[in-house]
C-alpha cells in the first residue's frame, strides 16, 4: 500500500499520523494511505503568491500555454499508467477513465491552443472608447491576473480532469494554483501530479497539490484570491458561507448539484430517436452515473413513454456490470462505501415522492468478474413518475448513480415548468426536429442552464452527448448548480482576472497597455 | 411635511404606523416622513417575476431602449424640481444636486442608446464556434434575461443617479426592478419616481420602489433574483451571507467602502499638476465628500510633498460652505447626524493611527448662511501621515466626508504597495508624464481597482475627474470595494442574464435564436 505525498512549496511531503485509507471500489481493499497533518497551509498560500504568481505574470499567453501544451503531452504519455490508477482506485473501465484522462490532456491542449492565439500579450485589452467631447480622452479596459492564488477544490468523480480543467484556465490567466482533490480517489490524482511535475515545466511554485484535508488552508484566503470548487451543495454552501471569504469578497465558483434534463419532442423518430436513446444510455450509466452532467431526468410525450421506457430496457439489458479491469465491463463500482449508501438512500426518496423502479435494483446486480458482497456495485435502473407536477424530490434530489427517472408530459409548457423545478442545472438536452418545439423549449430552458444540447438529425450522427464538458463552451448552471461558470474558452480566463478600466490620453494607453500581435 | 408613498404593484401605497422621519441636513428640521410597515413583500416580489418580467422579455433591445429614453427626458423635464428635492432633503447645493439628477438622465440614455445600437434582438448572442470534426456541430452562447426580480438597494448618497443606473441596466436586460432609496434621502427618490410613473413608459410591475425599511423583502428571493448593494461594507457582508442567498445562489454585487487613492508622480509640473489638484479638490469636496469614488488617500512625492500641502490649502481656502440653497455655496452639510458623528470618529481614528490635522477641523467650520448648532456641517479637512507603512486605520478606515490624507511616498513600489493596503478601491488616479512610472503604477495597481484615471498632459483639459463614473467603464472593485462590476456598457448587462451553451446544428441555431439586424 502506497502512502500518497503532497505537492507544496516545489517539495514532495508527507503527513503525519495515520491518514485516511484509499480503497479499490470493486473489492473493498485498502490501496492507499494519505495525510496532511502537520502541514503549514498559511506558508503554502504565501509561497503561491510570493513565489509562484510572479513568474506566471511575467510570462506571455504563449508562454503560458507552451507549459499546458508539455503539461498536456506529458499526461497523454503517461496515459497508460494513469489509467491503470484509475481503474484500481476510482473503479473505472478503460473507457472511463479514459474519459477523465483524455479530458485532462485534451482541456490543457486546449488551453495550450488558446495561450497561442493570445500571443504575446501578458493581459488582455478590450476595446479603446472615446468618453467624453475631447477626441483623446478614452478609456480601455484591462483585464489582469489577481496576485493571488487560486484553490481548486475537485470532485471525486474526475481526479484528472478536475484538477486540469481547472488548473489550465488559472495557469493561462496568470494565476497560482493550489488543488485539492477528493481524498477517495486521489491515487489517480497524486499520479498525475508526478507526471506534472517530473515535465519541469511548471514554473515554481505555480501548481501544488493537496492529497488530503486541506486543514486551515482556506481560512487563509483574502481579496485577491479565488477558490473554485466542484462537488455537493451542502459543502458548497459551507465554503461560500466562510467568514473571511464572505469578509474580504473573495470569489467564489460553485458546481454542485444538477438534476439534469433531457427532453424528448412529439413525434420524433429515426436518427433523432436514436440519438436521443444512446445519450440517455450514455449518461445514465457512463462512469457509473457519477458525473454532475448525468441525465437524472427523462421527459418524454404521455404518449411515447411506454415505448421509450422499453428501448431503453433493451439497451440496459446489455450493459455488462463489474470489475472494471475486465475487458467486457462497460461499469464498474461506485467510487466508495458511502456513494454506495447515499445511491440507495437517495432512491428511497424517489420513490417516497412517488416514483417507482421500472427498471433495475439498489441492491442486486449481475455482475462479471466481481463479487457483490466487497465491491460497491450498483446496477443501471431507471424509475418512472407518472405525475411529474407532484413528485418534488424528483426534481430536487440529485441521486449520484446510474438512475434516472421517466416522465410523462402533454405540452411544452409543462416540461419547461418541470425541467425548471430542478432550480438551476448545468446542462439540459432536448431532441427534435420541430423547429417551433425546439425554439420554444431552448428559450424556455435557456435561464435555467449553463448549457442545452440540441438534438436534431442532421447532426444526429455527429454530436456529443449532454455529459460531455468541451473546454470552448462553459460549464456551470445557476440555483441549485452553484451559480457558476467555467470554463468557456477565454471566458474562464476572467474569474482569475480583475478587469480594470482605464482612463486617460488615448494613444499613451495604446502604447503602454497594448500589446501588438 | 408630506408622506413618502411606495410604489408597489403598480399603486402609490403608504404604509402604517409611525413611520421616519426625514430631515433637511441644513437645519435640521423634518420635511417628510415614511413608512412601508404592514407591506407585502412576499406579493412584491411575486408581481415582479409574474407581471414585472414578461412584457420586458418580450421586447426588444430597441423597445426596451425607447422606454428608458422617455424615463431620461422626463428626468430632465423636471430637473429643477428634483434638484429642489435634493436641496432640501440632501443638503446639496445645486451643482451637487445636479451632479446627481443629471447623472440619472445621462446613463438612462446612455443605455437607451445602447438598446437602440442592440436593434431587435431581445437576448444577446455570442459567437458560433465548431465543437468538433462534423461541420455542423457548434456551440453559441445566448445571454438571456433571467425570471426573476432585481432587488436594488442603494446609498443615500445618490437618491437619483443610484436608482436611475442600476434599474437602466436590468431593464435593458428584460429584468424587473424593486429599488430601495436610502430612507434618510428618499424624497428625491420618490419625486423621481413619481416622474417615472407619470410618463406611463414602465411596462407594469417593471419598476417597483420601497421608501423605507425593506421588511422580509430579501428573504424571499432564489435562484433566479438577483440583488445589488451600494453601501456599507457591514451592511454588504450581512445582505451577502443572507440564509436563502447563499443557500440559493441568489447572485449579489455589492459596491462597498473603497480607499480611493491619487498618486503624483515626480517631477510632474504644470497642466498635468494643475489637473491633480483640480481633481483632489473635487474628489475630496463634491457632495460634501459622501462619494463611495472620493478620493481618501494622496500619495506625492517626498520632495513634494509640502508644497502639495499647501497649493491645496489655497484651493480649500476659497470654498464656501453653508446653506446649500445659497447662490455662493459650493459644499453643502453631511446627510445625516448619523454622518457627522461617523465623520467625527472616524478623523479621530486616523490620529489615532498617526495622522495629523494639517487643514480644517472637524467641529470647526465658518458658514454662509447657515447656523452650526443645528446643520451637519464640517469643512473640507486635509490629514497628513507621514510614515504609510505604519498607518493601518488611513488605507483600512474610510471617512465618508470631506476629508483626506496626504502621504509621502520615495518609489514606485512603495507607493502601489501602499494603495494596495486598501484592500481594493473602486478607482484610483496617476498623474504623471513620465511613461515609464506611469505604466508601473497603473499596472501595478490595476488588480486593486475597477478603475484608474490616467492624468498626463495631453488630455489636462478634456479628462474627468476620477471620481465620475461613467456608464461606458465598469463601476466596482476587489476586495474591501465589495468585489463587483456594475455598468460598462454591455458588461453590465450580464448580472441580469443567463449565459447558456446552445450546442447543435449550426443551421438551426442561428435560425432559431439569431436576430439578423
Amino acid at each position: 500500500m502506497i502512502t500518497l505525498k503532497s505537492y507544496l512549496r516545489g517539495e514532495w511531503v508527507e503527513g503525519q499520523g495515520e491518514g485516511k485509507i484509499l480503497v479499490d471500489p470493486t473489492t473493498g481493499e485498502p490501496v492507499a494511505k494519505t495525510s496532511t497533518e502537520g502541514f503549514d497551509f498559511g506558508a503554502a498560500v504565501k509561497f503561491a503568491r510570493d513565489v509562484g504568481g510572479p513568474a506566471p505574470r511575467e510570462m506571455t499567453f504563449a508562454e503560458r500555454g507552451a507549459v499546458l501544451k508539455q503539461l498536456s503531452k506529458a499526461i497523454h504519455a503517461n496515459r497508460d499508467a494513469l489509467i491503470d490508477a484509475s481503474i484500481l482506485n476510482a473503479g473505472t473501465p478503460r473507457s472511463d477513465a479514459k474519459f477523465d484522462i483524455d479530458g485532462a490532456s485534451g482541456t490543457l491542449a486546449y488551453y495550450a491552443g488558446l495561450g497561442k492565439k493570445l500571443g504575446e500579450a501578458k493581459w488582455l485589452t478590450e476595446e479603446s472608447e472615446q468618453l467624453m467631447q475631447g477626441a483623446r480622452f478614452h478609456g480601455r479596459h484591462l483585464c489582469v491576473p489577481l496576485r493571488g492564488v487560486a484553490v481548486h477544490i475537485n470532485a471525486f468523480n474526475f481526479p484528472a480532469w478536475g484538477l486540469a480543467e481547472k488548473a489550465a484556465v488559472a495557469l493561462l490567466a496568470g494565476v497560482p494554483v493550489i488543488s485539492k482533490p477528493a481524498t477517495a480517489t486521489a491515487l489517480t490524482t497524486f499520479r498525475l501530479m508526478e507526471v506534472l511535475v517530473e515535465t519541469g515545466a511548471l514554473p515554481a511554485g505555480s501548481l501544488q497539490v493537496i492529497c488530503g484535508s486541506v486543514g486551515d488552508l482556506l481560512s487563509h484566503l483574502g481579496e485577491q484570491d479565488v477558490m473554485a470548487f466542484t462537488g455537493s451543495a451542502d459543502t458548497g454552501l459551507k465554503l461560500r458561507g466562510l467568514d473571511n471569504v464572505l469578509a474580504r469578497s473573495t470569489r467564489v465558483n460553485v458546481e454542485a448539484d444538477s438534476l439534469n434534463a433531457a427532453v424528448l419532442c412529439e413525434d420524433v423518430k429515426d436518427d433523432t430517436y436514436q440519438m436521443f436513446l444512446r445519450d440517455v444510455l450514455k449518461e445514465v450509466t457512463q462512469k457509473t452515473g457519477q458525473k454532475c452532467t448525468a441525465t437524472r431526468r427523462v421527459f418524454v410525450p404521455a404518449s411515447m413513454i411506454d415505448r421509450v421506457q422499453d428501448d431503453l430496457k433493451e439497451r440496459f439489458d446489455q450493459l455488462v456490470v463489474g470489475n472494471p479491469a475486465h475487458k467486457d465491463v462497460r461499469m464498474g463500482p461506485l467510487a466508495t462505501e458511502q456513494q454506495l449508501r447515499d445511491f440507495r438512500a437517495g432512491i428511497e426518496k424517489l420513490i417516497g415522492a412517488g416514483a417507482t423502479v421500472v427498471y433495475g435494483s439498489a441492491t442486486e446486480v449481475e455482475l462479471t468478474d466481481a463479487d457483490p458482497s466487497k465491491g460497491y456495485f450498483v446496477g443501471p435502473m431507471i424509475l418512472r413518475a407518472d405525475d411529474p407536477g407532484n413528485a418534488d424530490a424528483v426534481h430536487e434530489h440529485e441521486v449520484f448513480g446510474p438512475a434516472t427517472t421517466l416522465m410523462p408530459y402533454e405540452n411544452a409548457d409543462d416540461a419547461v415548468e418541470w425541467v425548471a423545478r430542478g432550480g438551476g442545472g448545468l446542462v439540459a438536452s432536448v431532441y427534435g426536429d420541430d423547429r417551433e418545439l425546439l425554439s420554444k423549449l431552448v428559450l424556455g430552458l435557456a435561464p435555467f442552464h449553463g448549457r442545452i444540447l440540441m438534438g436534431s438529425k442532421k447532426i444526429a450522427d455527429q454530436a456529443i452527448p449532454p455529459g460531455l464538458v468541451l473546454p470552448s463552451c462553459v460549464h456551470g448552471g445557476p440555483g441549485r448548480a452553484g451559480g457558476g461558470e467555467e470554463l468557456g474558452g477565454e471566458r474562464g480566463l476572467m474569474f482569475y482576472m480583475q478587469r480594470c478600466a482605464v482612463q486617460g490620453d488615448r494613444a499613451l494607453i495604446d502604447k503602454l497597455f497594448v500589446t501588438e500581435d
